[in-house]
C-alpha cells in the first residue's frame, strides 16, 4: 500500500476515475470531504458508487472512509457498506473504548471481515496512539492537517511542527505491527514538494501515503519503492557480506561505510520490497 | 496572551517601565533573575513594587513568578503576594504532588482565585508533562534555556535541540485545555531571530511567548496575531467553502489546494483571532 | 566517556590496534560486527584478546558487547567474559525484564561488580526506553542505525529521522541519572559529517560518542569537550554573575543576552567538563 488515493462520495464523477492512476487503493470519503448537508445524500449514492467502480475495476482495493466514532453519522455509516469492499477508513481515532466501538459496529452490520484503517489526527489521538493500534486496526495513518488545526497551529514546508507526533506515530505503528501511511500533501500542483515529504515519510518508516489528487499516485509509488540504485547497492551489499562472512571477515567497508547487521537488514528489506510489485 | 513581559523584582526601575511596551501581561520575578542572597530584599519589596505598578497601569494583567516549589522560599513568597495580581508562575514543575502543594499554599495565603502558569524546563518536568497540567494551572511555558542546561545540552540557532521537548508541551497543554506559552529568546537584540523562533512556536500551537525586554513585545504580539493577509485569505477561504456548500460541492481547490474540514477549522481560528483586539 | 572505540572481536589486528588512538574507552564487539557462524570462535579468543590488550595498555577502559539477551549466545558470552574488564555492553535491550536476566547472568558468572551500558536501538526499546534504564544500567546509547533499519525508514544526512528518537534517548538518560552515549557516523572517511553529528548529539545532552574507526576518537574527543573559546566565555559570564550578584544586580546583558540562572549552570558545567582531563 504505498499510495491510497482520495475521492468524495459526493463526486461521482472523481470516484469514477479512481482507477486510471492506479493507485495500491482507492478511498471513497464520507468524512471530511462531505459537508454535513450532504452526508445523507453521499451515504445513498454509496451501494451504487462502489458497485460502479467495482464493475469497472474489479481488482482495485476500495475502502470507505467513514464519519468517526462518536458523530451521528458513524452508526449508519458503518450500516450502509456495500458489498465487495477491503475494508474501512476510522477517521480520528482517540479513546481505546472506541476500537471496540468499530468492532461491535462491524460485527452489528455483518462486516467484521473487513480491515481497519485508523486516523491518528487530534492531539488526543497522538497522545495515546499507544493504546490505539489494537483491535481491528491494521494500518493507520498520520493526518497532520487535522493535527495541526487541532493544536492550532501551522503548517509549513519542511514539516518540523509535526515532526515529533509524525515520528511518534511510525513508532507506535511499528511496535504495534500496523502499517504506517504517511500524511497528505495538500498542494496537488507541487510534485517537488510531494516528493520531499514522501522521502521524509520514508525515512522515518512510513510504507506508503495518502494522495488526494491522482497525480500523486504515480509520485507516492515511486517515493515508497526502492529505487534501481538503490536495490542495485543493495545486492552489491548483501554480496560482498556473504563472501567476507565466508572468510571469516566480520566487519568490512563499502563505499567508506562499516557494514554491519543493521545495514544489511536494511539490504534485504529494500530488496524484498522491490520485488513485491512495482509497475 | 500573546506577549508576558518579565522584569525582575530586584530591579523597581525595569519593573516601572513594564507597562510601557504594552504587553499582555506582565511577570515579577523572584526566581532566576533574583540571586539568592537578595530574595528576602526582593520579597519585601514586592508590595509596594506591585502597588505602584498597578496605580500606574490599573489595567494590566499582572503576575509574580515565585521561587520553585520545594525550594526554601517558596512558601514565604506565596504568603507575601500583594492583592491586585492576576495570578502567579510556578517555575520548574516536576512532580504532581507539587499542583497539591501550590494549591494548598495558595488556599493557606487566602489566595486561592489566582490564575497559575506552570514553568516546565526541567528534564523531569518535560517527561512527566501529562500530570502536571492540572489542578489550578491554567496556562504553562516552555523554559528552553533551563531544559538545556538541566539536560547539559547546548542551545542553537534552529532550536533543534529543544523541538521533541516542545512538541510534547505544545501537546499536552493542548490535551489539558491549558494555554501554551513559548520558549524565551535571549539574544534581546535580535529582532529576525525572535521572529524566526516565534514563528516556529506558533506553528507547534503555542500562543504567545514569554518576553525578557521590551523591544520583544512587539514582535510577539505581531507573531502570535494573524496577519491581514492571514486572515483575508481565511475569510475567502471560508467564503468559497460556503458557496460550494451551498451548491453541493464537497471538495474545492483554492490556490491549488484540496480545501477540507481541517483548513476550514483553521480559517475559522485565524478570523476569530484576528478579532480578540490587536495592538 | 567522551569516546568509545569499537574493535569486531573477530579482527585481533583491529583489537590490538585500540589503544593507539587513546579512546576513553574500548569496546570488543561479540554483536553485529560478528556473523553468526563465527559467535563461538570469536568468544573462544576473547580472553587471550582482552589479556593481550591490558598486557599492551593496562589503564585501557575495556567493555566487551555481548549478544542481545535473548539470544542463545548471551548466557555463554557472559560466561566468558575475561578479567580485567570495566564493563559490559549490552545491546537491543528492549524488555524490562532483560534488566534482571543481566543482573542474573553477572551475578550467576561472579562478575557483578561490571559496568553495564545499554543499547537502546529497536522500536520497541526507544519506546519504553523509561523503563530499561534501571538495575545495573549505568550508561545507555542510542543506536540510530539499528532503530532505523528496525522501523524500515531511511537514513540521512540531517538526522531528522532520528531526532524524535534519539531526543527521547537523552531525556530519559538524564532523569535516570545515565551517562548517554550518541549514535555512530558510518561514514568513516567524512571528518565534517562526524563534527556536525557530535554537535547535534552534544546540543541534544550527549557526552560522548560510539566511534567505529580510530580516526573518529579524536573528532569525538574535540566534540564533547569544551574548546578554550568556550571555556573562556564561561568564565567571564561566572565573573560577571559574582560581580553583579555583589552589587546586588540581579539581572545582567553579556554579548546581547540575558544572563540568569540556567545560563550560569551551564557555564559552571563547561568549566568543569573542561578540567576533567583533556587530549
Amino acid at each position: 500500500m504505498r499510495s491510497l488515493l482520495f475521492a468524495p462520495a459526493g463526486r461521482a464523477d472523481l470516484v469514477a476515475k479512481l482507477p486510471r492512476s492506479r493507485p495500491d487503493a482507492a478511498i471513497i470519503d464520507l468524512e471530511d470531504a462531505v459537508p454535513p448537508a450532504h452526508k445523507e445524500d453521499a451515504r445513498s449514492a454509496l451501494a451504487s458508487l462502489v458497485g460502479d467502480l467495482l464493475a469497472d475495476a474489479p481488482g482495485l482495493a476500495t475502502y470507505v472512509r467513514v464519519n468517526a466514532p462518536g458523530t451521528s453519522w458513524f452508526p449508519d455509516d458503518v450500516e450502509a457498506l456495500p458489498a465487495g469492499l477491503a475494508g474501512i477508513v476510522v477517521p480520528k481515532l482517540e479513546h481505546p473504548e472506541q476500537l471496540t466501538e468499530v468492532s461491535d459496529a462491524l460485527v452489528g452490520a455483518g462486516r467484521d471481515g473487513l480491515a481497519v484503517i485508523a486516523g491518528l489526527e487530534t492531539a488526543r489521538g497522538i497522545l495515546d496512539v499507544r493504546d490505539l493500534l489494537g483491535g481491528p486496526v491494521t494500518a493507520a495513518y498520520f493526518g497532520a492537517e487535522d493535527y495541526i488545526a487541532d493544536l492550532g497551529g501551522v503548517r509549513s514546508a519542511g514539516a518540523q511542527e509535526v515532526l515529533y507526533a509524525r515520528s511518534r506515530v511510525a513508532l507506535a505503528c511499528r511496535v504495534a505491527g500496523v502499517l504506517a501511511l504517511d500524511q497528505v500533501v495538500v498542494d496537488i500542483h507541487d510534485a517537488d514538494a510531494f516528493r520531499a515529504d514522501a522521502a521524509r515519510g520514508r525515512a522515518l518508516g512510513y510504507r506508503g501515503k495518502l494522495c488526494i489528487h491522482p497525480s500523486q499516485v504515480a509520485l507516492a509509488r515511486e517515493a515508497f519503492t526502492p529505487s534501481h540504485e538503490e536495490v542495485a547497492a543493495a545486492r552489491e551489499l548483501l554480496a560482498e557480506a556473504e563472501g567476507a562472512a565466508a572468510d571469516g571477515r566480520g566487519a568490512i567497508v563499502v563505499a567508506g561505510a562499516m557494514v554491519d547487521e543493521p545495514m544489511l537488514r536494511t539490504a534485504r528489506d529494500v530488496v524484498a520490497r522491490a520485488g513485491d510489485g512495482s509497475t
